[in-house]
């Protein structure tokens, strides 16, 4: 639930610099929120998806829309404390993701990647939403804190190793990664520059 | 299928300016006129969708395509029919979407959600195949009267009010709430103006 | 394979154009090489889809991915070559999915969309991710390609004629109509040219 307000805060705040309406900031609060986890559920079939059945995913993610609405000069200035609680809540995703996929059976490669996804699905589709290339796809370590994090549960499961301690490892290894990442200025390579320039996409 | 068309109708219209080729415009034309049923079936585990299933809305859909095509001018003249007959449309799916999720067992508020969502998932679709913002999240008074209809639906199944008054209801609130926005140029509110415009995003 | 392959050297490509970073690329590349069939399968409700729960199909498109990244400039000299293979992957996606649709009993109609949308929900996905309108709904002979070859197999179905063989013709006719239209520069028209040129959407 922490990590579904943050990610909500995140998708407001993101709604208010691109001057949403009321009722488009509630929406991407939403999707930012929990398009991780519908992603997740209707690739692996499990109809409906949490988020639409429980009413606490709306809950917490319009309450982080309507404060951010009202007082978003201040959610700005905790810049650095959305920042850090994104990470967890990434790292939370993460896990959950991995082990729900587990539980319904998954292949364990596919897991690791279905709690991947389900960390950073609210982000693209926070971006897609507002007109934007997803953050994730361009820069930073994000995507590959939440692998790290959901590939130590499903290495875990693998090795029947105890799943709650596995569970917290992996949460703090994503957190870790991310937070360092964050302030080390972190970033995956990017191809080699190229002659070609600016020309048309083939 | 009056929602289906005029739905269908406001896809190629969009396609038409940002000037896709025929087929493109058959695509938007399609998206647009079901993606908020397909949206809300695949949600809530109804594969595979009406929309999929049933050759009519195809046809329906590339009617108004292929029309919007050959005429596009003629449609651009009958530019405030369209807005009446699409918040006719939005009223009938929003009253269908709310009844078909509570006939699957889905919570009452979700419901209601799941009804609007089925009202401007088209909309949003259309927007997102010409990379805009949707429109939806950016102004006007849109989604709050799909939701005021779908709320209507979802308040009588509560209240065991006979369901087919109630839609009747709920469709003539949704279709009179935007018939007034548009006439009256009403808007929701927008978040209070910012130190930080047009900054990069975090 | 093959199919899979070249869509994600397509995916790879484009990600390397938009200056994505390493795991941009790779998520493209998976992206644009398996989001149609995974939109077959979520609309059919074969859930998981077959590109989350096979590692062959993640393997193929990391590897085109990979090999990108590091020798992208090799691979745009082979811009013939990709076009070709392009055109050979659109063929086997599109008789795929028309295959795959029948099976599950859908109707004709409905069986030969969803083969093309098989065939071209990759390419759809890969550009909502880059933030371009799709080029399939732009220009090109290239949906009704994967259409043509689709409705070969689901004409073959109905006169119950040999699948193999239908299969076969269904792939050959979507190549060699998307060869042609390459070599010969086909284009499908475009709506005629319109006063309101530049205007507001509706």
């Amino acid at each position: 639930m922490l990590g579904t307000f943050v990610f909500a805060l995140s998708g407001a705040a993101a709604g208010v610099k691109r001057k949403l309406d009321f009722f488009g900031i509630m929406a991407v609060s939403f999707a930012a929120a929990n398009s991780g986890g519908i992603a997740r559920d209707l690739l692996i079939g499990a109809t409906p998806p949490a988020a639409i059945t429980d009413w606490r995913y709306l809950a917490v993610s319009l309450a982080a829309g309507v404060l951010t609405f009202f007082w978003h000069p201040a959610i700005h200035r905790l810049h650095h404390f959305v920042l850090i609680a994104d990470a967890g809540g990434l790292a939370l995703f993460a896990v959950s993701g991995a082990q729900k996929a587990l539980a319904l059976g998954l292949p364990p490669v596919m897991a690791a990647l279905l709690g991947m996804l389900t960390g950073i699905g609210g982000g693209i589709m926070r971006d897609l939403l507002l007109n934007e290339v997803p953050s994730v796809l361009r820069s930073e370590i994000y995507a590959i804190a939440a692998l790290a994090g959901a590939a130590i549960v499903v290495g875990g499961h693998l090795l029947v190793l105890p799943p709650t301690t596995m569970a917290i490892a992996g949460a703090l290894v994503c957190f870790g990664i991310r937070l360092l990442a964050i302030v080390r200025h972190w970033h995956l390579p990017a191809p080699a520059s190229q002659a070609q320039q600016h020309s048309e996409r083939d």
